[in-house]
């Protein structure tokens, strides 16, 4: 069979957007910047949606709706995000099509200009807190934990699938609460889950950290982030929880009576993790074959596929096939038998591989007689014979096994490219080999924005753990007092 | 307690806009026709969002995501499609704002227009046959059998939480197949779906019909509904599947090899319900004390009270509620536990009553000594006191019975307001009496607008189960073959 991808060093970029595209996860629409969801892509994103909204749900949060569409003179209450989110972004100003009697087709009726445009929602603070103005009253109506399952938009000029599109998918939590320490609690709590997510499912290790000043949300005091380091040794921002402060409650007059009867500004997070994350699993784990997924995102964990020459050969591995199927269903294992007589095995092994399927179970008539059935891991690419009557217990075990191996391939792979690094020639040579730069910083934005402008490289996070230490920045030379974490990213 | 509900006999409108706001299901937003869906009433909605989902995967259906944004153009595609849906909607126009230094705040950049506009999406058959063009080439690429769960926007001029709303969420399935009698057989396989999960989980009894030419889809060739009947004798258009032929195939060029190997345009349905469920649902079943909600669907099935005067007994009757809390939790029973102390027994009392629980129990310390507890079903407002350990037997059969009770009494309420009609002047009567008449019509589209225009009822549906009947029109006294179902409408 032809290679239907572009090797990764040849050009990473362009097999990453080869396997988006041939994997059928998404595609490009009419629509500038808008993407298409496939069936098989979505059916990812459901299973993120699904283990997130659990997550959500057992630390207390619920779901509500807040419309689309915000009125343009919202954006203009919170100095700062303002700056960060009214610029590109879609505007409605009409509310009416009519006949185009001169050109054919339709026109924009004039007479329905709307008296003040409508901003498609790049982020709903704003709305959100419109709204909470007539929720809360008293202590008693906090804290609001709320998520908002949604659509946004936001213009950007260069798209790529998942990983920026002006329409993307994603949640945002929006909680109020009566004290700041409670926000900073709710703050890191949701990093907390965002991090367990992306470890124990999207099976990537991810840095918790804080965002400098210049690399925080437009409106927040802290924005606290989780990063990822790719294949190609650049970084991806996975997730982002913000401490907002007061500063959207006083942007839209939200106060509360406290518990000693005092009037109090109420206090804010907002936090959101989108369809990136599923361009960070493409990134992170698959191959020059295709796409490699950890088994508790799979859509499909295990597939079946017959192998036969003669219609009674058929018909028996097929029927061995479905009640192998039966068997493993059971046990809470999602399996597809791929029994078309209109594709061939070798067909199937490529288109498989492919999509990343964790297991793929091959059954002839050797097997037939022996009573075997040959397994192949997508991670290894690595094959074994193995009796039918242990799959049971084999394949639960298998698929446990795959989700460790692929995150431990991941961490091993940051820990080889995560290097400390102390001279400013040491960090020239650095970056441009990719990977995690842990370097002195002397905290100044200047500092900041000259090392981005020569290097390209941005500062992804101070993190969380790390440790006090005494140096020197690596660019200006003056003192710091800890390491923070430099590089390329997406 | 006050009375917080206007009743249904002094005004049905203000009833319902009380109880939607008062039981924070949702409310209006400070965007014209937009609303906010409150986590009570989003938690239904996601419970009808599961059942429905499970329901369309189980026959084959998968999910996807198409762009928010249509191309102006694609509406001129589709003649009947461009009338129907390409007039009140939201256009963007415009891709960014500035800083609007004469004024303070933003305003719309002129530089920044867009080449062609973009209208958001108030159906997505476009965007999606423009998709499918290019992924059906052959038989072998079909059925697709896809289903998206999204925000439409229509820029109604009235609306009405939940029954007509600028924004409202939906789920629109798009199949593709090779044959009509696949493409109608669909058709009416989710109408099925729709009628099944209407009865059983919304509790609502419902009527399944063809459209009128007049009242059908705009680009469809047939299209099917459910009506249901709500309390004030208004129909309510609960559902719809369309027949699309091969109209939208047509306009987007979307052909496929057939087995014979020659050229077919593809065959259509779309289908779809939305949050206007969500009115039905308060509509047909609640009463002035508040909601009334189908055990299926309810949030919560079971709240806990306890009562207590002194801090013993507050410990005692609380530490109880939970046990009894988690015995209904293994049952799969959704319980809550109302052990606040900040409010009165009667306060809560009326709270859930308002919010539709469907069973409250309260437990005292009388209850505590004799190992009682006392039951009230919400849907009959009767209460009867059994043994504690009953309450595992008793619950799960109780809510089993009022789903059912709820189903029986919209069924009888439907009953006894659906009337044969065969004069005129019984029309006129019956119609401001309101349900659903059963008459004669001629057929003619001219008849049934005199007929709307006069009374303002329309034909709901011509029912599937309707028999052959020779009669007379009820308004023009031509020959009719059948009887139709008239009313007014929400």
């Amino acid at each position: 069979m032809a290679k239907v991808l572009t090797s990764r060093s040849e050009n990473y970029s362009q097999w990453y957007n080869d396997l988006v595209i041939k994997a059928d996860l998404a595609e490009n629409s009419a629509v500038r910047g808008c993407m298409v969801i496939k069936p098989y892509g979505y059916a990812i994103w459901e299973k993120i949606q699904a283990e997130l909204d659990r997550m959500f749900k057992e630390t207390d949060h619920v779901n509500a709706y807040f419309p689309l569409f915000i009125p343009k003179s919202f954006f203009s209450r919170e100095a700062q995000h303002v700056e960060g989110f009214a610029k590109e972004c879609a505007v409605v100003t009409h509310y009416r099509l009519m006949k185009d009697e001169e050109n054919g087709g339709l026109k924009v009726d004039p007479s329905a200009k709307l008296e003040e445009e409508l901003v498609v929602r790049p982020t709903s603070e704003t709305i959100i807190w419109n709204t909470y103005k007539n929720w809360i009253h008293s202590y008693r109506d906090l804290p609001i934990l709320i998520n908002q399952w949604a659509n946004v938009v936001r213009w950007e000029m260069r798209t790529r699938l998942f990983l920026r599109t002006a329409e993307f998918l994603w949640q945002e939590g929006h909680t109020a609460h009566e004290t700041s320490e409670e926000a900073v609690e709710e703050t890191l709590k949701i990093l907390g889950i965002y991090s367990t997510f992306a470890e124990e499912f999207l099976a990537i290790p991810v840095l918790k950290g804080l965002k400098t000043d210049s690399e925080k949300f437009a409106g927040a005091l802290d924005t606290y982030c989780i990063e990822a380091l790719m294949q190609d040794g650049k970084a991806l921002q996975a997730g982002t929880s913000h401490f907002l402060g007061q500063n959207f409650a006083k942007a839209f007059d939200v106060k509360y009576a406290s518990r000693e009867g005092r009037e109090e500004y109420v206090w804010a997070t907002s936090w959101g993790v989108s369809t990136r994350l599923m361009g960070a699993l493409v990134m992170a784990h698959s191959d020059d074959n295709g796409l490699v997924l950890p088994p508790k995102l799979a859509p499909q964990q295990v597939v079946i596929i017959p192998i036969y020459k003669t219609p009674e050969e058929y018909a028996a591995t097929r029927e061995r096939a479905h009640a192998i199927k039966d068997s493993l269903k059971k046990l809470g294992v999602s399996v597809k038998v791929d029994d078309r007589d209109t594709q061939k095995p070798g067909w199937k092994f490529a288109e498989y591989e492919l999509k990343g399927v964790p297991l793929r179970l091959a059954i002839g008539p050797r097997d037939m007689q022996n009573g075997t059935i040959e397994i192949a891991r997508r991670d290894t690419l690595t094959k074994e014979v193995i009796a039918q009557d242990q799959l049971t217990t084999v394949i639960p075990a298998l698929l446990d096994e795959i989700q460790r191996t692929i995150y431990n391939k991941a961490f091993k792979f940051r820990a080889e490219n995560t290097f400390n690094v102390d001279t400013w020639d040491e960090f020239l040579v650095q970056i441009e080999k990719g990977g995690f730069i842990s370097a002195h910083w002397d905290g100044d934005a200047a500092t900041e924005k000259m090392i981005q402008d020569e290097t390209k490289a941005t500062i992804r996070c101070i993190p969380l753990d790390s440790v006090a230490e005494a140096g020197l920045c690596v660019r200006t030379g003056k003192p710091s007092v800890r390491r923070v974490i430099f590089a390329r990213s997406y």
